[in-house]
């Protein structure tokens, strides 16, 4: 591995504590496919600082916990070593604990839910890696998404979860016409172009998004210009399309677009021309999406997630074997060994059943 | 088959009307995984019951018609021998037979939309396992939800087909915190409890669910026990989370969990320790994924069917290979053989290419 | 290709610029899976009349621009030769294209909207086609009914993406029981028959419907004949069922059925007895999966598109091997070669790696 901290890497195969806390670091710095500690340990801090700035310590635990409890299930659940050890296991549990009392009311039930649902998480990326590698595709944060939805979409029904904030449920109705208008100017325009690194997290700070670009900085200048890049894109573009100004202001509609920009333009396939307009398309159609699924579950009052992100990117990956030039061998199970950038070689996708 | 009564198994080689029969018996006693026709005769004893204290004898008559339908469509569309035999085509058929005159109204274009219904679940079922076997699992109860959401959502489309007792459509709203008690003590307790599994039947009767739990204990003790289990980590688990006390006394949250437990306790995966703690794992997330999908039917006003037992145990199928000490070998296609008890062994998952 | 215009297939060989309108030509021609030029060209005829009837030049300018973007987009993708000839890559743009401004009001940001979404169509056909091929079944039109959502939804989100004909977003709720009668009687029974077809391509108007049928008559009899029964098979049974006279009228039962029939009928099946029924099974479950999507896209406010042609078919399709007498061979990836009629021959599924 790469990731310029050999020191740590050798204290890691050797002690087994430093390699645990190894292998959570990864987990949260796989959030953004980045298969490095030093990256995770940026993300953890902004989702840490987000939470202390909003005065919800609930968070910062509760990511922590649950990347802890989704990497010791991948453990118990006896799943791939080389997987685990890059951390392909913590990273939908850090996101299911970063939700979950952030829309949930903190009680004992809220961590009891969020306990078994970072367990669950573990269960549902072998289950998603396992479909989605018949395509050659990785799982990315789906099982955040859908586990997260079912934690949730809970709350409706079970009197002892009650919702923090989130919804009410209520049908959509077309946007005003209305072109929004940027009060304080540029500034605002900056803070909401951090912010979208950092709601991929879930957090609605500036500095935050600062301390994950810095994250991706240190393992992969490609991956912080994508993610900037794609930050960027979103905000133009649902500004061009009208969308609302409170959620462009909260980076919104920068989160989806961010992943996707670093997945398509520098994960996934390797950085060039061609694949930059591929990557802008769609990263351009994540925001659409981005649209489409906020009017989608409005009924059901929870949100979206990194749902856009999703959708779009496997749509965009499926057909991949086309974008090489000259490719005309099959994808071969799981990624395409070989076209990825070191950092990230096996993107978020592990190969569960150990073999090479 | 070990199914103890091996006279009529001879009988049913050997006489044409006999093996009609007996593959209907079995095609009921699948909806819990048993291929057993005194199981399947014990699961429409338990409907029968139920439709009769209930004054609605056109959900046990709609049962059978349906059963015998689907496994006629199965045999015009020369399936497998095996899978038929087995009850693999009947299960789903009779599921939508029980469900249709429950939530409709009894007319004429009800029984068309019945038996058209039961004929496309036999398709449908094909076609499901088809699409799961490629991952190694079956297709579950899956053909009846996705049958029986669209049989039952056109009723809001076409006004001979009147509804009798689903919705109305209607937007999710937070369940109130106050804690439910249960009034009548212990009794209404154990009551909730029986009823879980005659819900999986759409029956809500205590005395039905004695009968569904002896038809499990004459093929599997382990089916028998893990069903009641269950349907007790279900009651205790709703309860906790103040879900809606009447819908508990109903045994509403009880009929999937019942299915998660058998399914993953001792149908697919082998009885252990470590497989009793991974079954308990999904049966108390298939009790938070009830509440879940019960928020997201909730403007459409339709039942969730088993969709909540379906999602949750495909995904804690879908990792399976890790959950042998040892596997390394690929799943086969299909289920894995001989890793499962004799009287479910082909579970409900049909080949259906009739290759060996 | 059998399409009788041999001059013509010629001088597509041997020149750049009638290449790519023999392509985009067979582009629309797939719509009803028929790659042939002529049959494009009716089908193109029949949404310029009904756009110019409807005084909507729009839709007519817009089918056309986004088959020719989602066309050059798989030219850009360097797709596999033999699909993009057949026009493989350009019917879901065709239906983008005639959807958007049908919906939508039509201003800049629309038209970047249509273009972006008839790029997207191509490659979201890539990834299903990629997807399904895994059980020899084709994409079908859900490219365009899944981008197509997407483009429609984030309307709800973006203030200047106005709605002009979509929606409001309500739940459903029962249709009324009286019995709708025709007036007008026969002729008007007549033009919805007539209407069917083209609502195909999103076009109210009998005429355009006489121009689809002249189309497929074109290249294939049975095509036409399966099309005219599907629509009528539509109107009795959604008639009978008691759905609203207003939509039948529209032909807004006929669209999904005309394409169920058509398909199973006569191009992924061989035409027998046996078929005719099994394709009789179908349209008549798609009628009744018409009215279960018309109310579950209700609370979203947006059309179902030919999303239960594309269901419906997909579960006929998926348990094919069955329906040959003796198959025992398992399906080669892709679609059964030779079982097919010859105007039709790769159905609307493209090899997209370019292999053999």
């Amino acid at each position: 591995m790469p990731d310029g901290n050999s020191a740590w890497t050798r204290m890691a195969q050797d002690n087994a504590v430093i390699r645990f806390i190894d292998i959570n670091l990864r987990g949260a710095g796989q959030v953004i496919f980045q298969d490095n500690p030093l990256t995770g340990f940026f993300f953890l801090a902004a989702i840490v600082w987000g939470a202390y700035v909003a005065g919800q310590p609930a968070i910062a635990i509760g990511a922590i916990v649950a990347l802890v409890v989704a990497t010791v299930t991948a453990m118990l659940l006896d799943v791939d070593e080389p997987s685990l050890r890059q951390g392909l296991f913590g990273f939908n549990g850090v996101l299911v604990g970063a939700a979950v009392p952030t829309f949930l009311a903190v009680n004992g039930w809220m961590w009891f839910l969020l306990i078994v649902g970072a367990a669950v998480s573990t269960v549902v990326m072998l289950a998603v890696s396992n479909v989605m590698k018949t395509w050659g595709a990785p799982a990315l944060t789906f099982p955040f998404v859908l586990t997260t939805w079912f934690l949730v979409l809970a709350a409706y029904s079970f009197g002892h979860l009650p919702i923090a904030s989130m919804g009410p449920p209520a049908l959509p109705h077309q946007a005003a016409a209305v072109a929004p208008e940027l009060s304080g100017a540029n500034w605002q325009l900056i803070e909401a172009w951090l912010k979208g690194p950092a709601q991929v997290f879930l957090i609605n700070n500036a500095v935050s998004g600062v301390l994950v670009v810095i994250g991706l900085l240190v393992s992969s200048a490609w991956a912080a210009l994508f993610a900037l890049i794609g930050s960027a894109v979103a905000i133009g573009l649902s500004f061009g399309l009208g969308a609302s100004l409170a959620s462009i202001e909260g980076g919104l509609y920068g989160f989806s677009p961010v992943l996707t920009a670093v997945g398509l333009g520098c994960v996934f396939y390797k950085p060039s021309w061609r694949v930059a307009l591929f990557a802008l398309l769609g990263t351009v159609f994540t925001v659409i999406v981005q649209g489409a699924l906020d009017a989608t579950v409005a009924p059901l009052g929870i949100p979206t997630f990194t749902a856009p992100f999703v959708f779009v990117t496997w749509l965009f990956l499926l057909p991949k074997a086309k974008l090489q030039p000259h490719p005309h061998a099959p994808i071969a199970n799981g990624v395409v060994s070989g076209d990825t950038p070191p950092a990230s070689a096996a993107g978020a996708h592990p190969t569960s059943e150990g073999r090479p």
